[in-house]
């Protein structure tokens, strides 16, 4: 996958004038959107068969402040998948300067519509192989 | 109802060092949660029943800037209900200071789950007389 | 100005399945911010020089629902600019059918770093100028 | 500190019916405020001293999904600090049936003014006794 560009908004900063660190949290789902897609297995398509791939877990360390314009670049990794669960890494930095202002990641599940837990393997084996082939 | 009181957070002001405007809107539904609660048929109940209540339109005049941990006091009133559109006014003081900071109002419809437009008085018409009643 | 297009993200949706109605006052903003930037006198800038400039009013009236995914085009109109105050005007549109969605305006003021208010044409004859022709 | 209840606001849902998982990062936010207040040194007092306190890192681990109307209890406990950095854990449960939400962890640091890092032993032995004793 390419990087993913977000532009700081006005709405994302706070009163310390840089961006609030929440929307960090959001700006790696806004990445990962992209990078499902770009496997052909994006949320819409995984919705539509009735797959939901809640959030196990998040982490994220702050290296440096972004603020109001700034354009930050966004790289996803697949880091481990075991037909279960899916660890996906995020680096972002400063797309003017090059450096770092942050690196997360995020831990997926994924149930079906009656929240049970499914095994990509069996369940969906075409899923698996694309996820699997991605670490 | 009685007023409803939000708390403003960290998180909802910008670098201007003052609530972000879009924020208003966010405390008009927090307020109208508690609003409608109070008549027996919240949200919850209303979607329960299969009925969605989705915003038409909303409007809202800025009085006053308030910032990070002021308590804003909302008064909702409804305005106008004809059966098909319910029409609710907002007024927000400065808990401590009495001062008005914002003024708006939101119009709503009600659906049934098809997204087809439902006439209260004869479809729900337990839920009509108690809107009715509010105006 | 281009048309500006924001992609509906995950994180704005709400349980109703739809994009939450709170979103689009902050699209107003991520468009506005787009044109004042093509007029040489964007927000940075304009922050620069010791201006800040918030909002007074804004309403918005929903014309159809958009979601998860869904390309929004916003076109941004200056609709009056009396030197106190500037009134914009947004089209938003689905980007693949052309659909109406969702019509606002918002009315800002200019004031100093002392929330003074500032005469543009006699303060800052050339905002003033550029902003007067884009009416 | 007694515990801290966020009750969660239509516009947290997302599509999936559930709380959106970064709003447990605001979340935790709003109870950390709770928390600095109650010691006396809350973000209000610390800022008017001149004092920032950027987030260094997040995490959290999601146990159980939340939704619109529910009533969430977070308990914040002190788990270190060195004058230089201090880390905070929180837990969260639904205020009904006691049941854990989340569990995340936050880490701070403190800057002037000029984003230089403060020792607060030496530069505020106020604000370090009393960040000390909370351990």
């Amino acid at each position: 996958m390419e990087k993913y560009i977000h532009k700081v908004q006005y709405y994302e900063t706070d009163q310390m004038g840089i961006t609030h660190h929440s929307n960090y949290i959001r700006w790696m789902e806004e990445a990962r959107v992209a990078f499902l897609d770009a496997t052909g297995w994006g949320y819409q398509r995984i919705e539509k068969e009735g797959i939901i791939s809640p959030v196990l877990s998040v982490d994220g360390k702050y290296k440096r402040t972004t603020t109001f314009g700034d354009e930050v670049a966004i790289v996803v990794r697949a880091k481990s998948f075991n037909g279960l669960r899916l660890v996906l890494e995020y680096e972002m930095t400063d797309e003017k300067t090059g450096e770092l202002c942050f690196i997360g990641t995020s831990e997926h599940c994924f149930l079906n519509r009656d929240f049970k837990v499914l095994r990509l393997k069996k369940d969906y084996p075409e899923i698996y192989e694309i996820f699997a082939s991605m670490v």
